[in-house]
């Protein structure tokens, strides 16, 4: 694996390899990985002939009372667990080379970023599509891989390479649970033991959802309200951000269940920030 | 010469283009074809193996009291013009391809608008820097061309690519003009014969300033004040929109001329709005 922070010796690599034939996969990451970022690099290995990660803590994605500064930045151990992973391109770039000489140009969505996550963190997805767009046009990936965990990023990628015209095709990857159930997260390494059990309570609320969804409840404000008594019921001081019901597609809340849904969550436990979601789908015979 | 109008088959004519080693220079374009393009055809000629020209009167970039319903498009004369020109491709692809699907994706710049036609066109910039990001995807090209005319949008582009980190070189080109000073423009032909004689005065009234400043005038609001009197006083009907002194790189206007300096105006005509500038050097010894 060969580790890379110029972002104009990447960009030269990359031209190299779409001349030569090959087909790149992109995983972008923030560091920190788990299960769950190797599981995007491992379809990343499957499907293509060279796989790229990048690395970056990106800035502009962090509102100011958010964990940008203690965000966690284990950099040897992230490293040893690509190469074991058959990475190719290790991509680190700096803040000061992503975002230096007077930036002032980013990617808004119009209405995608205007839902769940979106709703409580001002500037956090404009923040996103401009990183995942300039790290496209370094590395110019034919396919690049998201978490279904981060659902909301996935389809506001998913969207704006669509309007945009990048020809990178995006894959979304399954979520990735402890066995207990609680959502792999760079996140999971603030809680305590004990919160990480109570954590589980997230998934296990949004699993009873979709239960009463498959029973035959139709009205979303029942679901959201049974999802948020049994995490509040279940997670010592915790506090739910939110909880939803949306459409899958276009992520406004749905009142009347009739077709698929999203149900997700974002809560506090204590000041970490988690979120999940799983999407119910109903047969309709 | 081919003509492509499908926006995937443009895409796969691109790549091809980049894994054969190939280089493309591409002008975008809104048509209606005048020298002022064609000496943007014969740089891109000159410097690349393969030459792109898009024609797309780009909706998302005109206000709803603008003249995109009646915006010139004899698109049977810029074809030939371009097949004369030794263009390659010519890229002509429909707005519904462009913009269909609930497009939702804007590339916005939050200073480099804010001055000259970014003040007088609400979200201009934003139309025009995102067709030329999706241009740019969609044609992967290796230099891309811009007239000087539309000073502020090259100046947007250049800063844009930078940011996004586009791997296509801007290239910017001097202004073409009638005999009598009158930048070519698509929109001339909205001008009587008569008219077009009296525009000439814009670009006099900009001569006019540099020769205060090379005399040693350094006061921007006398030289303001002059290129406006100047325009009024030789030009029958018409309105000025703005008469700026700005910084050549940020576009902030400047009330004393230390360096070199943009002077740029903005006029109409009956109903027709003409732009043009003159970047003034300042020979310091």
């Amino acid at each position: 694996m060969k580790t890379v922070r110029n972002i104009l010796e990447m960009s030269e690599i990359s031209l190299k390899e779409i001349i030569s034939g090959r087909k790149t996969g992109f995983v972008p990451t923030m560091g920190a990985l788990h299960e769950g970022h190797l599981s995007l690099v491992k379809a990343a290995r499957s499907e293509n002939d060279t796989v790229t990660v990048s690395i970056f803590v990106n800035p502009i994605q962090f509102g100011p009372a958010e964990d940008f500064g203690v965000y966690p930045r284990p950099i040897a151990r992230d490293t040893s667990l690509l190469e074991a992973a058959g990475v190719d391109y290790l991509f680190l770039p700096s803040a000061e080379d992503m975002y230096g000489n007077n930036f002032e140009t980013y990617i808004d969505l119009e209405r995608l970023p205007g839902h769940l996550c979106g709703l409580r963190r001002e500037g956090h997805f404009r923040g996103v599509a401009t990183v995942v767009a300039k790290l496209f046009n370094i590395i110019k990936p034919n396919k690049a891989y998201f978490g279904q965990k981060d659902y909301q990023q996935a389809l506001i990628i998913r969207k704006m390479a669509a309007d945009l015209n990048f020809t990178t095709e995006i894959k979304t990857v399954p979520i990735i649970r402890e066995q207990n159930g609680l959502a792999l997260s760079s996140r999971n390494r603030y809680l305590t033991e004990k919160q990480k059990t109570e954590a589980s309570s997230i998934y296990k609320a949004l699993r009873n959802g979709e239960k009463l969804i498959l029973e035959g409840e139709r009205n979303a404000g029942v679901i959201i309200q049974d999802i948020s008594g049994f995490i509040s019921n279940n997670i010592t001081n915790s506090k739910i951000d939110y909880v939803s019901a949306a459409d899958p597609d276009t992520l406004v809340d749905i009142d009347i269940v009739n077709d698929g849904v999203l149900l997700a969550a974002a809560v506090y436990i204590g000041t970490t920030r988690l979120i999940d979601n799983i999407l119910v789908k109903i047969n309709k015979d």
